[in-house]
């Protein structure tokens, strides 16, 4: 049925996949150019609408790419056969768990030398060329190695699997393929195959027969809801990848509910609303948070995915019967589970079902102005030395509502947990893939998607840095202007918590920071730390020099962690030998 | 039949693990540490004859490692579960392409924690703990996740794979496991069960039954060998991987024969002799090489592997009749197939064979004295700027016997693949994995391999040092002090030799190199060089500077390659698109 003959008014299939990922969202492609890219990289620098971004190498790129998606909604990288393709893989495996949609597209040798099985360079050597696409089917929600005569096809499925899962995907685009005609099916490429704005096709308005899971939903949560006194809604990672945060801050205020975060829910409502009670982590929560989650008479749960750190270590006290499960398709209550029901949905459903109390009092709020007390009821002496206190008091006064902040795995993340925000601060964290450097580049990509550009501060550990270093040019490159903070504590601090804390496996090569930002080229203005006023001196200064990279080492002692990382670490620990 | 209660007496699955990799001949072990490894870590601290390098990130431990394997014959590297070893994922790819001995070891959930399917950090969320063991399933020549029942036999299982194969293998290491006694079978552990240095079994001393395949590749290559009189040795990595370089060498001087090499046996026979013929790399071949070997009466191919590279873009035309192929495990005599044969087998039945000719005379020797004769005949004008042409000259005339010499993937390896070596250089390059970055970690790796401590020389790209930067830091921790050559022009020349001349995406953040070595708390002397004469006086202090890390920044222009690169950058544009 469709036009399966290419003409000369047929679009290339790299023009094809451009033109599906700009209307995907993607402004900037992020990668590595080799040599079984470079056809198609010629095509991204054509494209009106996408801008590339080189990296510095391809895990990085990965890396830049998961932020970029967090704040854009979606985002793409492209590497090269085998050697570049592997490098990210340990990136989207990251956005595969924390559920970040990326695509990922790798160039591969040419159809007919993967069809003869020679042997060329970035290969094993045995005549298969999958290797690599076996290895990324683990980790992403969709695959495939496009041929002339499915790449329509697939480029469409591979993307409506991403933008509707909030998962990555994985294309192998050959390379004769970059500048062959796409052959397309019915009814051509100017129809509208993928809306704008990164939304699948489940948000739009529900018919008659979509109706079915809400009707039942409502029924099952009537009840439930009825009488109840003390509602809590626990938010975590799903419901900020479905961008569910001002419906939930809506129906939160409506229905003066409490709310409370997991670690993935970190930024994801308002946390500045009084009713707000905090970071649940089960028997590691604040005394407070943890009776205002386990004692409500019903918890909505947000796209709730309990591991091992969000659970504080398999301690949460949930009970079932009075859960309110909503995930991204599906909800369950009691013994009713309720397939196809979107977040939104029910959350539509919920505004419904939700009256304020008629006698309504704010002193359930627990944690209700942690954020501004804690700063006011202990003042600094300025003069001491830094401690992981000291400087996280700091930083949560300096955070403006609208920042983006990204916490590095290691203390840093515990640090930022800790933290009562500002209205609408983007929080770029892994608290599920926990991949240490993750967030230097992701702080990058995440600044780089927002428009007007947001104020972006990234807290990372020293040994963390060391492993992404290199893309400080990279951000210098595309004119960000993040401020860093690195916590010089000699190593892994964040294992030493855990086990080795005299171990010499623990220890990092000591870098000389202060020179950092000269040598990569990023021309940051550069700080050094020690006390609360230098540190506060460093962060007006920061002020000052809006507009240009800023960097600021801080000196911790090299035991000195958060509490609440020191309550993780000894689950951990505990956990790692039973 | 065996032991299978473990008593007192009984060592841990660890300490077996740790005297097994001893014994194989590991004497370091690289890695990162993460919470699922530090259990394991502290043994490999506590074990008396292995020492942990701890580096920056996991990729580049898996690049030192594969370097140390390279010169040591054996080589671990652990990381932890997820972040750690899909980072490294790469790293062990490029072992398997290249065939070198790595054997990585993840720490893994515990086995209860796998069992249960219960979700952790690091993990995907679904319950399945094996994504990870099946992504380098791909990639390894032998895989298993260890269990109590099993460890002893499956530790025993991948180490002697990975000795026989000279190709990585994968070991999952549960935390519960790590100080759990081993069950080990009969005979017990007392007993050697894979020989000092890593041999494997199979080239003891052969029996009776183990003589068939050398016999019959006696009688096939005999009839050839007798009356041929230009016999040339043709030379790839796998002969210097299974290390018969100087039983080759005595081949090639007891029958006067003619050697030649492709890019990976570069540095696997000596070069310095007078019968050495050069780099065959099919039609981009300096003209007497491509005759010594196209026309030569027989050709023994040692451990050929052909792909698009090394082959001149599938330009090698060597006559199938006239040639001898042996293989690791096998050879190939026109017709005649010859499995079960080893090198070491059919190098003897070649010494037997070969007689030296009674007429012999040396004019035959295609490209002899070339590497004197070139520096004699062209004398330089110190002044002028650096080429890849002098830059080459003056590196090829440093080079001593004996010397490390790592070239980067990149106009590096171009300029090293022309150079005639002196005797007994290990060369360190990727020539089938092509992975730029991988040789900055790599070299380190194979600097501390070597007892006594070799002189070792990198050469490599900007665009390739940024991907691995911070692992200068983690060579100057090991009291490494490699000579580093970086060569500044400006990006990815390389990849504008074959696409995107003036395209942007081959451009790089330019650093201040200068500030590189003490940023990273390297300590090394820096030198830049733009002229002959300034490589001259930096080389002349590198050689005074000894002890210590020497870093040279050179300054070449943005489109200058060395020429054999830009006729095999031809033939990869041309195949990239057809």
């Amino acid at each position: 049925m469709g036009n399966l003959n290419g003409s000369c008014s047929t679009p290339s299939i790299s023009r094809y996949l451009l033109d599906s990922l700009a209307a995907a969202g993607a402004r900037h492609i992020f990668g590595v150019p080799g040599d079984f890219n470079l056809a198609f990289l010629d095509e991204i620098e054509a494209h009106p609408d996408i801008q590339w971004v080189g990296n510095a190498n391809e895990l990085n790129a990965a890396y830049m790419a998961d932020g970029y998606a967090r704040v854009n909604g979606f985002a793409v990288v492209v590497t090269t056969y085998g050697v570049g393709e592997l490098s990210a893989l340990n990136g989207i495996a990251g956005a595969y768990a924390e559920h970040v949609p990326v695509l990922h597209i790798a160039g591969t040798p040419s159809t007919d030398t993967q069809r003869r099985g020679l042997s060329v360079h970035h290969g094993t050597g045995d005549g298969d060329h999958e290797h690599y696409l076996r290895a990324y089917r683990e980790v992403t929600c969709a695959t495939a190695s496009l041929t002339e005569a499915t790449a329509a096809a697939d480029i469409d499925r591979v993307l409506a699997a991403i933008l509707t899962s909030k998962q990555p995907g994985y294309l192998a685009l050959p390379s004769d393929l970059v500048r062959r005609p796409v052959l397309i099916p019915a009814p051509g490429p100017a129809a509208p195959r993928l809306p704008a704005g990164g939304q699948p096709a489940s948000v739009e308005p529900a018919g008659a027969d979509e109706r079915a899971p809400a009707q039942l939903f409502a029924a099952a949560a009537g009840p439930l809801l009825r009488g109840a006194r003390d509602v809590v809604v626990l938010v975590d990672a799903l419901a900020r990848r479905h961008e569910r945060g001002p419906q939930l801050d809506k129906l939160i205020r409506k229905g003066h509910l409490t709310g409370a975060v997991l670690l993935g829910g970190k930024g994801a409502i308002d946390e500045s609303y009084e009713r707000f009670a905090g970071l649940y982590i089960g028997a590691h929560s604040e005394p407070a948070t943890r009776l205002a989650v386990e004692n409500a008479d019903v918890v909505i749960g947000m796209g709730l995915a309990w591991n091992d750190l969000n659970s504080g270590g398999f301690t949460a006290r949930i009970d079932g019967a009075k859960l309110i499960d909503i995930q991204p398709f599906g909800a369950t209550i009691g013994a009713v589970g309720i397939p196809g029901l979107t977040m939104a949905q029910a959350l539509d459903e919920l505004s419904r079902l939700v009256e304020p109390p008629a006698d309504d009092e704010v002193a359930t709020a627990a944690a209700g102005e942690q954020h501004h007390s804690e700063a006011a009821a202990d003042p600094l002496e300025t003069q001491a030395l830094l401690s992981q206190d000291t400087l996280w008091q700091r930083i949560g006064a300096f955070l403006r509502p609208g920042d983006i902040l990204a916490a590095g795995q290691g203390t840093a993340l515990w640090g930022a947990a800790a933290q009562r925000l500002p209205a609408g601060v983007e929080v770029i964290i892994q608290p599920t893939w926990s991949s240490i450097g993750y967030t230097l580049p992701a702080v990058g990509g995440a600044q780089l998607a927002s428009a007007p550009r947001r104020r972006s501060i990234l807290v990372i550990g020293d040994g963390a840095a060391q492993m992404t270093v290199q893309e400080l040019g990279t951000l210098a490159r595309e004119g960000l202007d993040p401020i860093i903070v690195v916590v010089n504590n000699s190593g892994y601090t964040v294992e030493r918590a855990i086990g080795g804390r005299t171990a010499s496996y623990n220890d990092i090569q000591p870098w000389n920071w202060q020179l950092i930002p000269a040598a990569l080229g990023t021309g940051a203005t550069v700080a050094s730390a020690a006390t609360v006023a230098q540190l506060d001196a460093a962060l007006e200064r920061a002020v000052a020099d809006d507009g240009r990279m800023r960097f600021i080492e801080v000196l911790l002692d090299r035991d000195d962690v958060p509490a609440m990382l020191a309550r993780a670490a000894r689950a951990l620990a505990a956990r790692s030998v039973e």
